[in-house]
């Protein structure tokens, strides 16, 4: 069986597994006060090209969100997201559970803009009852988004802008950073992202990591008491180091950025291989989600031997499907798979 | 150095990490739903004789009580528990901010008791004006507790049966279980433990594993929608099966239990050190955490080689300090303290 | 000046403060445990042919509306209501802050239909990740709406009877219902409403009284220890007996029904002559909620001596507004209007 | 039958009913922007010396506890409280609904001191767990307590220096404010007391209100985007000028300070006869609430025509009682009391 579902099947990246390895016998301090969550620290701030930023570890992407979002807002906040949003479709309600609401806006490409941002914050400061609605107090993008695409640099730029001139933060979920950064056409760098948002989440867990997430931050003053916050949360990893050690291992030596191009090659391949065959996207993604339009014969036939993600029917006779990339697909998988298409 | 700080400062048990490591590379269903976690889930059901239970993995200690006593509690209920416990003292208020209040009871010897507990429920409903009061809806313990002790079978049984009576489940949080199942005089077994209580958890980050618990319960219908809740709480690990993984290795052949008995022998030969060279033990404790009151120019002299936690002075002269054992821990290490003391 | 702008900006019905005054010098016991509020409860219970039921007496109406809501939610679960529906714009996050979504559906004349209901639902439970999804688990309808319009038989038919097929409860935000029961062309009773639904508030503040909202069930087991949690989120009068004085006057004689056609005909009078004055109905409103687009020069004209709500700009040279009728309102002020016209 | 149970029995004071029926026909803006509301907020802040401060108005004391509490504190914070404390005990858990642990300390005579204070918050900073505790970050006292008791100048400016050394706030809930100023042997005027704590609340439901609670604060900075926060808690009263009349008329020629003398006055004559027929104090109040320990049979005796509040037993033949006096308290109440004794 070959396995496209999705990027969080397999285990680590053998370099990060071996790095575990080697450390599992060493005693540290626990909570993350160790020396190798201090230079997994280090390491993705100079990544970012921010010396004065900050960087938490936590363990997974919708811990990540809840307790970034809720330290961000204040009462009766909201943060305004696509209707797509993770934050809004697959968190279980787990912003709400903290008390705050998320503003949906129908995403374009699964993308947010500038202007309904703008439209949005100008319309509630506008009406006349605005104390007894929900303030828009945040912005939540996802880089890349859930439809697999992403910002270019006039989008990002916009939208930081417009963050910044209402007075509000910008925060980027960045679960598929890696896949992000190097897609097909990507415009942007880690520094430019790290830099356009006030709080950038990169995700280990899709790439590369058993799991783990790191909040990074260039606004330190924005998430103050927030280790107390995270604890309150029951998201501090008594074994902390085990988020530094991956982490380092990542960001050491420019791992993280070559999962993140064999993922999109891999993608790409795919995507080619598909097109080749003559089926349709269903929306053409430069990262490692890749999503296409098949005849519900050919999804059965392949299922023998394939394993990926059915995205829904498209009428009677086909379906959407997502496949999905990581460092773990090979040029052997996508050649199984042309030859089954 | 010689670490004594705690049971998280090292890494998983060798066994645990060679099992991670042969299953890296397989790719298998996520959140949960693998092979590996459904035979963990087996195993633990197995060794706690409750076939008609149920298991759910969690990743951490506070991250599950959390979530288990946000789920055992109506609006407006209140959960028992000892001044010392670890959700009153040491969870940076996460049981609050679900909503709920710990209701403190002076502990005795680090224990609740059947009387305390029964003389609470009984004293609230004889409020006149206990619907405007916090209801006492559950009681929560550890085992063994924050100071190291034990119940006795008579005490559990009759903490249980006090519930039982009061209509209110009794949780109890086993993040050191192994080691109360080893104590020294420990009088109940796994299954024993397990059918006392409505649910328990049973410790893996403190007892061989990288992170992890997992959360048993004789009565599932306890625990509805229970996999939403810990979405909600963002502890839903992606790669779930690291967590089968783990606690599959840990319950396949015993290592669990044998894990116990390594950390709590070591403990005793520590103690009996201790009480060799003549020091006094704060509390006598059974199980792998160790109180003892040392001179504080004996505490500087022996930080130089050997890292153990102060727990608070005693008087000018003395403090009293906690030593650690877990499956790293060797009787060369313990010779090397005895040497030094 | 005259008013227009809402149906809260006068004192109680001088019936209301008739038996305020005359009730004032008695002693009863606090927090709703004395005969005026069993009174009015049995009146209430009376009125809505639901002998088996039960009533609360709260505050406001935001207030009813988060302390129900989250009484009749699970953890993970969310609200169905309309995007124009009270708590989703005007409560300032109140639903959000008690932990729950509320999922906001495309109104139409500010109505939802039972056929948008049964596809969300739907599509949720054939969502094969609806479990890390937030639960649709009841519906929230406001009658007569937020836009004045009210459903017909047919309609809350339909919806009552598809929440029953999904085993959702029904709540509906009775704040104006007076002036739905007697609205131009009502269909429903207040018994048939109450039969149709799980959970209904009937409006005190904008029908009658000073302030005050009755919630009632015919189920009472939806609301087990409601008085705790009424307490539990400040909302328990201590001098309770203050909503049964007054839900007592409104419901002991016909006293609100009365006031609701009393608003009803003043409000048909209202729209008959800025009709014949040629001025455009925003949208068909049959209750004491009218909305029209007015020529923002007459709006200033207008304004010098009426008093009304600006609902929005329509273009450069119109707007909408909206004019509100209740039991202070006369035919002389509706004729002063007609004269500024 | 005579009533001292509670001072929440009756309904207001004639004056403030008086102006109510006044005011009833008016037309005035909703949501507390009326003048009559201006007015009273001008009023309360010259009576408390702050001409720098703010007022808001909420309906019930729980209500206003849990709005100031949940605005003063961040995540993660507690709120230091005697374990007798009307928030700690009978609020059916409204401050953990909102996220916060009560910090609750051994009362002495109802009181906190400010050596427990200092103790608690240096004890904090001094344990080196501490960032995954719960934060000490604001003080809660109740003037008089809810025991009846009164804080000394001294004693109230060392609670209030520490607080300001420790910087977090201190916060006094004046439910019966009017009595603790009236009270036999006060030291405080309502401006020393204003100006020693950051926010105070004046009760207003049991010192001659029907309801309704003022929130003053010498530093409106503590409580940003208050508005928004009440609303959010469904505490925003929509004919909110009903607070304002009746607080207007409480504070605009000294009729809040009247009724506590009368209170007091009245209070002071039951103890005086009480103790004139020798029945001993359970507490030495000096407010309008009194505490006695009175024979079981002489309880069942009076209970034919008095009504007050049993407070527990105390052996086998006594009990303790409470006794509270009002406006509505005259002397022939105490005369008919003293004639049954």
């Amino acid at each position: 069986m070959i396995y496209f579902d999705s990027d969080y099947m397999v285990g680590a990246h053998p370099e990060v597994m071996k790095r575990l390895n080697e450390t599992n016998h060493l005693h540290t301090p626990g909570y993350g006060r160790d020396r190798f969550t201090a230079e997994a620290r280090r390491m993705i701030l100079e990544a970012c090209a921010l010396p004065e930023g900050d960087v938490h570890f936590l363990e997974g992407g919708t811990q990540a969100n809840l307790v970034v979002i809720d330290r961000l807002l204040d009462h009766n906040d909201g943060v305004l997201a696509t209707d797509t949003a993770h934050i809004n479709v697959h968190e279980a309600g787990a912003i709400e559970a903290t008390g705050h609401k998320v503003i949906a806006i129908a995403n374009e490409n699964g993308k947010l803009t500038a202007e309904k941002i703008k439209k949005y914050v100008d319309d509630f400061y506008h009406d006349d009852t605005h104390r007894y609605m929900v303030r828009p107090a945040m912005v939540y993008i996802s880089y890349p988004t859930e439809l697999g695409t992403i910002y270019s640099r006039d989008e990002l730029t916009a939208i930081s802008q417009t963050c910044n001139d209402a007075g509000i933060p910008l925060y980027i979920d960045g679960a598929r950073l890696a896949y992000g950064l190097a897609a097909d056409g990507a415009e942007l760098s880690l520094q430019e992202i790290a830099s356009l948002c006030d709080v950038l989440y990169i995700g280990g867990t899709k790439c590369g990591t058993l799991f783990g997430e790191a909040v990074v931050t260039r606004k330190p003053e924005l998430l103050p008491r927030f280790d107390s916050l995270i604890k309150l949360r029951g998201a501090t990893l008594a074994k902390g180091r085990l988020l530094g050690v991956q982490f380092g291992t990542l960001f050491g030596g420019g791992l993280y950025f070559e999962i993140g191009r064999h993922g999109v090659e891999m993608a790409m391949n795919l995507k080619r291989v598909m097109m080749e065959k003559g089926y349709r996207l269903l929306i053409d993604s430069p990262t490692n989600q890749q999503f296409f339009i098949l005849p519900n014969a050919k999804i059965d036939y392949l299922r023998r031997e394939i394993s990926f993600e059915l995205w829904g029917p498209r009428g009677e006779q086909e379906s959407a499907v997502r496949f999905v990339t990581d460092w773990s697909t090979t040029n052997e998988d996508i050649a199984k798979l042309a030859e089954m298409l």
